[in-house]
Protein backbone atom coordinates (compact mmCIF):
# COMPACT_ATOMS: atom_id res chain seq x y z
CA UNK A 1 0.00 0.00 0.00
CA UNK A 2 1.50 3.32 -1.05
CA UNK A 3 0.55 6.18 1.23
CA UNK A 4 0.12 8.46 -1.30
CA UNK A 5 -3.37 6.95 -2.31
CA UNK A 6 -5.14 4.28 -4.61
CA UNK A 7 -5.87 4.18 -7.65
CA UNK A 8 -9.25 3.31 -9.71
CA UNK A 9 -10.39 2.60 -12.76
CA UNK A 10 -13.47 2.98 -14.16
CA UNK A 11 -15.32 -0.20 -15.11
CA UNK A 12 -18.34 1.89 -17.60
CA UNK A 13 -20.30 4.42 -18.22
CA UNK A 14 -24.07 4.96 -16.50
CA UNK A 15 -26.60 6.97 -18.84
CA UNK A 16 -29.27 8.78 -17.14
CA UNK A 17 -31.50 11.42 -18.33
CA UNK A 18 -30.04 14.17 -16.31
CA UNK A 19 -27.79 16.25 -17.86
CA UNK A 20 -26.27 17.79 -15.30
CA UNK A 21 -25.99 18.39 -11.64
CA UNK A 22 -28.62 20.63 -11.26
CA UNK A 23 -31.28 18.01 -13.14
CA UNK A 24 -30.37 15.03 -10.57
CA UNK A 25 -33.48 14.56 -8.20
CA UNK A 26 -32.58 14.49 -4.62
CA UNK A 27 -32.16 10.66 -4.60
CA UNK A 28 -32.83 7.95 -6.80
CA UNK A 29 -36.62 6.84 -5.21
CA UNK A 30 -37.63 10.29 -5.70
CA UNK A 31 -38.97 10.45 -9.58
CA UNK A 32 -41.73 8.06 -9.44
CA UNK A 33 -42.06 6.33 -11.61
CA UNK A 34 -38.23 5.91 -11.44
CA UNK A 35 -36.80 6.15 -15.01
CA UNK A 36 -35.01 2.95 -16.53
CA UNK A 37 -31.24 4.07 -16.62
CA UNK A 38 -28.57 2.15 -18.30
CA UNK A 39 -25.31 0.72 -17.30
CA UNK A 40 -22.89 -0.21 -19.76
CA UNK A 41 -19.72 -2.06 -19.09
CA UNK A 42 -16.87 -1.89 -20.63
CA UNK A 43 -15.82 -5.15 -22.85
CA UNK A 44 -12.65 -5.69 -20.75
CA UNK A 45 -14.85 -6.45 -18.23
CA UNK A 46 -18.09 -8.29 -19.85
CA UNK A 47 -16.84 -11.32 -18.33
CA UNK A 48 -17.44 -10.47 -14.67
CA UNK A 49 -21.20 -10.07 -15.68
CA UNK A 50 -22.14 -13.60 -15.50
CA UNK A 51 -24.34 -14.98 -13.46
CA UNK A 52 -25.73 -11.96 -12.41
CA UNK A 53 -29.47 -12.54 -13.37
CA UNK A 54 -31.66 -13.45 -10.21
CA UNK A 55 -30.55 -10.76 -8.67
CA UNK A 56 -33.30 -8.28 -8.12
CA UNK A 57 -31.21 -5.84 -6.78
CA UNK A 58 -27.64 -4.60 -6.74
CA UNK A 59 -25.21 -1.65 -5.35
CA UNK A 60 -23.88 0.15 -7.83
CA UNK A 61 -20.24 2.42 -6.79
CA UNK A 62 -19.61 5.66 -8.87
CA UNK A 63 -17.08 8.01 -9.41
CA UNK A 64 -18.84 11.94 -8.45
CA UNK A 65 -16.41 13.09 -10.85
CA UNK A 66 -18.50 16.73 -10.91
CA UNK A 67 -18.54 17.18 -6.92
CA UNK A 68 -17.12 20.05 -5.39
CA UNK A 69 -13.81 19.45 -3.55
CA UNK A 70 -14.62 18.35 -0.38
CA UNK A 71 -16.07 19.90 2.72
CA UNK A 72 -16.12 18.44 6.01
CA UNK A 73 -19.28 20.25 7.71
CA UNK A 74 -21.80 21.98 5.42
CA UNK A 75 -25.62 23.23 6.36
CA UNK A 76 -27.87 20.75 3.87
CA UNK A 77 -30.58 23.25 1.72
CA UNK A 78 -33.38 21.59 4.25
CA UNK A 79 -31.82 21.70 7.50
CA UNK A 80 -30.67 24.65 10.08
CA UNK A 81 -27.24 23.64 11.15
CA UNK A 82 -23.89 22.08 9.82
CA UNK A 83 -23.52 18.29 9.66
CA UNK A 84 -20.55 16.07 9.24
CA UNK A 85 -20.47 14.70 5.42
CA UNK A 86 -19.52 11.29 7.09
CA UNK A 87 -23.54 11.83 8.35
CA UNK A 88 -24.88 12.29 4.60
CA UNK A 89 -24.88 11.28 1.56
CA UNK A 90 -23.93 14.32 0.09
CA UNK A 91 -21.48 14.43 -2.73
CA UNK A 92 -18.28 16.40 -1.36
CA UNK A 93 -16.31 13.86 0.47
CA UNK A 94 -12.86 12.67 0.66
CA UNK A 95 -13.27 10.03 -1.63
CA UNK A 96 -16.28 10.90 -3.67
CA UNK A 97 -17.62 7.43 -4.38
CA UNK A 98 -20.88 6.95 -4.74
CA UNK A 99 -23.45 3.96 -4.13
CA UNK A 100 -26.43 3.50 -4.83
CA UNK A 101 -29.20 0.21 -4.13
CA UNK A 102 -31.00 -0.31 -7.17
CA UNK A 103 -33.63 -2.41 -8.90
CA UNK A 104 -32.00 -4.49 -11.54
CA UNK A 105 -34.34 -5.26 -14.65
CA UNK A 106 -32.67 -7.64 -16.53
CA UNK A 107 -29.88 -6.93 -19.40
CA UNK A 108 -30.32 -4.67 -22.67
CA UNK A 109 -27.25 -6.19 -24.47
CA UNK A 110 -24.28 -8.21 -23.32
CA UNK A 111 -22.78 -5.43 -21.10
CA UNK A 112 -25.60 -3.64 -20.47
CA UNK A 113 -27.85 -3.40 -17.60
CA UNK A 114 -31.32 -1.75 -17.12
CA UNK A 115 -31.20 -0.07 -13.48
CA UNK A 116 -33.87 1.62 -11.37
CA UNK A 117 -33.21 4.63 -8.72
CA UNK A 118 -30.22 6.23 -9.77
CA UNK A 119 -30.21 9.68 -8.91
CA UNK A 120 -26.08 10.58 -10.63
CA UNK A 121 -25.58 12.69 -13.61
CA UNK A 122 -25.66 11.19 -17.03
CA UNK A 123 -21.95 9.86 -18.03
CA UNK A 124 -20.65 9.25 -14.53
CA UNK A 125 -18.35 6.32 -14.62
CA UNK A 126 -18.79 2.88 -12.91
CA UNK A 127 -16.53 1.30 -10.79
CA UNK A 128 -17.97 -1.49 -9.41
CA UNK A 129 -21.33 -3.77 -9.16
CA UNK A 130 -21.97 -5.80 -6.35
CA UNK A 131 -25.24 -8.40 -5.89
CA UNK A 132 -27.44 -7.15 -3.26
CA UNK A 133 -27.98 -9.31 -0.27
CA UNK A 134 -30.89 -9.12 1.90
CA UNK A 135 -28.85 -11.47 4.74
CA UNK A 136 -26.18 -8.94 4.97
CA UNK A 137 -27.48 -5.54 3.58
CA UNK A 138 -30.78 -4.80 4.64
CA UNK A 139 -31.65 -3.22 7.88
CA UNK A 140 -35.23 -1.99 7.62
CA UNK A 141 -35.11 -1.05 10.91
CA UNK A 142 -32.51 1.16 10.73
CA UNK A 143 -32.45 4.36 12.70
CA UNK A 144 -31.61 7.73 10.62
CA UNK A 145 -30.38 10.89 13.47
CA UNK A 146 -30.50 13.74 12.20
CA UNK A 147 -32.18 12.41 9.03
CA UNK A 148 -35.32 10.96 10.62
CA UNK A 149 -37.29 14.23 10.51
CA UNK A 150 -36.40 14.80 6.82
CA UNK A 151 -36.36 11.67 5.40
CA UNK A 152 -39.23 9.69 3.66
CA UNK A 153 -39.11 6.88 0.89
CA UNK A 154 -39.01 9.95 -1.85
CA UNK A 155 -37.30 11.89 -0.26
CA UNK A 156 -34.35 12.08 1.86
CA UNK A 157 -30.58 12.72 1.02
CA UNK A 158 -28.61 15.91 0.41
CA UNK A 159 -26.76 13.85 -3.01
CA UNK B 1 -11.42 13.22 -15.29
CA UNK B 2 -8.40 11.99 -16.15
CA UNK B 3 -8.52 8.30 -18.55
CA UNK B 4 -5.70 7.03 -16.67
CA UNK B 5 -8.07 6.43 -13.37
CA UNK B 6 -8.78 8.32 -9.79
CA UNK B 7 -6.66 8.84 -6.69
CA UNK B 8 -8.25 7.35 -3.18
CA UNK B 9 -6.67 8.71 0.18
CA UNK B 10 -7.22 6.36 2.94
CA UNK B 11 -9.08 8.62 5.89
CA UNK B 12 -8.91 5.66 8.05
CA UNK B 13 -8.14 2.37 9.44
CA UNK B 14 -9.76 -0.27 10.67
CA UNK B 15 -9.32 -2.36 14.03
CA UNK B 16 -10.53 -6.24 13.59
CA UNK B 17 -9.68 -9.45 15.33
CA UNK B 18 -8.77 -11.15 12.39
CA UNK B 19 -4.58 -10.90 11.60
CA UNK B 20 -4.68 -12.80 8.08
CA UNK B 21 -6.94 -12.98 5.29
CA UNK B 22 -7.52 -16.85 6.49
CA UNK B 23 -8.82 -15.73 9.69
CA UNK B 24 -11.52 -13.46 8.39
CA UNK B 25 -15.08 -15.30 8.41
CA UNK B 26 -17.23 -15.56 5.75
CA UNK B 27 -19.08 -12.62 6.07
CA UNK B 28 -19.54 -10.14 8.83
CA UNK B 29 -22.83 -11.90 10.34
CA UNK B 30 -21.40 -15.63 10.87
CA UNK B 31 -19.33 -14.73 13.94
CA UNK B 32 -22.31 -15.01 16.71
CA UNK B 33 -21.88 -12.82 18.40
CA UNK B 34 -20.32 -10.42 16.51
CA UNK B 35 -17.31 -8.81 17.94
CA UNK B 36 -17.09 -5.02 18.48
CA UNK B 37 -14.48 -3.57 15.39
CA UNK B 38 -12.68 -0.41 15.92
CA UNK B 39 -12.96 2.76 13.09
CA UNK B 40 -10.52 5.03 13.89
CA UNK B 41 -10.51 8.26 11.64
CA UNK B 42 -7.02 10.28 11.18
CA UNK B 43 -7.45 14.11 12.76
CA UNK B 44 -7.85 15.65 9.45
CA UNK B 45 -11.52 13.79 8.89
CA UNK B 46 -12.77 14.43 12.12
CA UNK B 47 -14.73 17.03 11.61
CA UNK B 48 -17.11 15.07 9.03
CA UNK B 49 -18.07 13.16 11.99
CA UNK B 50 -21.18 15.58 13.72
CA UNK B 51 -24.02 14.48 13.59
CA UNK B 52 -23.18 10.91 13.27
CA UNK B 53 -25.04 9.86 16.71
CA UNK B 54 -28.61 8.41 16.22
CA UNK B 55 -27.96 6.71 13.19
CA UNK B 56 -27.83 2.89 13.92
CA UNK B 57 -26.01 1.65 11.21
CA UNK B 58 -23.49 2.52 8.26
CA UNK B 59 -22.29 2.06 4.97
CA UNK B 60 -18.43 1.48 5.79
CA UNK B 61 -16.23 1.46 2.16
CA UNK B 62 -12.74 0.36 2.57
CA UNK B 63 -9.80 -0.74 0.58
CA UNK B 64 -8.87 -4.59 -0.13
CA UNK B 65 -5.04 -3.92 -0.10
CA UNK B 66 -4.39 -8.14 0.76
CA UNK B 67 -6.90 -8.99 -2.06
CA UNK B 68 -5.07 -10.86 -5.22
CA UNK B 69 -4.50 -9.29 -8.30
CA UNK B 70 -8.69 -8.90 -10.08
CA UNK B 71 -10.32 -11.67 -11.72
CA UNK B 72 -13.42 -11.52 -13.73
CA UNK B 73 -14.31 -15.68 -13.17
CA UNK B 74 -13.80 -17.57 -10.44
CA UNK B 75 -15.51 -20.67 -8.79
CA UNK B 76 -16.39 -20.07 -5.35
CA UNK B 77 -15.41 -22.79 -2.93
CA UNK B 78 -19.33 -23.90 -1.86
CA UNK B 79 -19.99 -23.41 -5.38
CA UNK B 80 -19.76 -26.16 -8.79
CA UNK B 81 -19.82 -23.42 -11.31
CA UNK B 82 -17.81 -20.42 -12.66
CA UNK B 83 -19.57 -16.77 -11.65
CA UNK B 84 -19.07 -13.35 -12.46
CA UNK B 85 -17.16 -11.02 -9.64
CA UNK B 86 -19.78 -8.55 -9.87
CA UNK B 87 -22.00 -11.61 -9.04
CA UNK B 88 -20.28 -11.76 -6.29
CA UNK B 89 -18.92 -10.01 -3.11
CA UNK B 90 -15.63 -11.68 -3.28
CA UNK B 91 -12.81 -9.21 -3.28
CA UNK B 92 -10.61 -9.61 -6.47
CA UNK B 93 -12.70 -7.14 -8.13
CA UNK B 94 -11.38 -4.29 -10.59
CA UNK B 95 -11.41 -1.68 -8.15
CA UNK B 96 -10.83 -3.52 -4.55
CA UNK B 97 -13.33 -1.85 -2.72
CA UNK B 98 -14.80 -3.49 -0.04
CA UNK B 99 -18.75 -2.24 1.75
CA UNK B 100 -20.19 -3.82 4.96
CA UNK B 101 -23.39 -2.56 6.55
CA UNK B 102 -22.42 -2.08 10.07
CA UNK B 103 -24.39 -1.72 13.28
CA UNK B 104 -23.05 1.57 15.00
CA UNK B 105 -22.03 1.47 18.83
CA UNK B 106 -20.79 4.82 19.45
CA UNK B 107 -18.06 6.63 19.70
CA UNK B 108 -15.29 5.49 21.81
CA UNK B 109 -13.44 8.88 21.58
CA UNK B 110 -13.71 12.08 19.40
CA UNK B 111 -12.54 9.41 16.20
CA UNK B 112 -13.19 5.95 16.67
CA UNK B 113 -16.42 4.27 16.22
CA UNK B 114 -17.39 0.98 17.77
CA UNK B 115 -19.25 -1.19 14.72
CA UNK B 116 -19.94 -4.62 14.41
CA UNK B 117 -20.74 -6.73 11.18
CA UNK B 118 -16.95 -6.22 9.54
CA UNK B 119 -15.12 -9.63 8.35
CA UNK B 120 -12.22 -7.49 7.09
CA UNK B 121 -8.27 -8.15 8.06
CA UNK B 122 -6.95 -6.03 10.76
CA UNK B 123 -5.48 -2.90 9.86
CA UNK B 124 -7.61 -2.35 6.48
CA UNK B 125 -7.41 1.52 5.55
CA UNK B 126 -11.17 2.95 5.72
CA UNK B 127 -12.55 5.10 2.47
CA UNK B 128 -15.66 5.88 3.25
CA UNK B 129 -18.80 6.30 6.12
CA UNK B 130 -21.95 6.53 4.66
CA UNK B 131 -25.21 6.66 7.16
CA UNK B 132 -27.58 3.91 6.05
CA UNK B 133 -30.96 5.09 5.32
CA UNK B 134 -33.66 2.47 5.05
CA UNK B 135 -35.95 4.69 2.66
CA UNK B 136 -33.24 4.06 -0.06
CA UNK B 137 -30.54 1.13 0.90
CA UNK B 138 -33.04 -1.51 2.48
CA UNK B 139 -34.61 -4.44 0.15
CA UNK B 140 -35.55 -6.75 2.74
CA UNK B 141 -37.54 -8.83 -0.28
CA UNK B 142 -34.71 -8.88 -2.36
CA UNK B 143 -33.40 -12.08 -4.44
CA UNK B 144 -30.15 -13.38 -4.70
CA UNK B 145 -29.87 -15.42 -8.00
CA UNK B 146 -27.41 -18.41 -7.59
CA UNK B 147 -26.46 -17.48 -4.28
CA UNK B 148 -29.98 -17.94 -2.96
CA UNK B 149 -29.47 -21.69 -2.20
CA UNK B 150 -26.41 -20.76 -0.36
CA UNK B 151 -27.14 -17.70 1.62
CA UNK B 152 -28.05 -17.25 5.32
CA UNK B 153 -27.86 -14.70 7.57
CA UNK B 154 -24.97 -16.59 8.99
CA UNK B 155 -23.00 -17.67 5.43
CA UNK B 156 -23.50 -16.03 2.52
CA UNK B 157 -20.49 -14.75 0.49
CA UNK B 158 -17.16 -15.25 -0.95
CA UNK B 159 -15.69 -12.66 1.14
Amino acid sequence: MSPSGFTLQPIGVISTPWRSIADCPRNGRQPDPAPTCLVTVDDAFTDGLISLDGFSHLILLYWLDQAKPPLLQFTPPFDSRPRGIFATRGPRRPNPIGLSVVAFDGFDGPNRLKVRYLDCVDGTRLLDIKPYLPTTDSEPGATMGWLASHATRNRNTAG
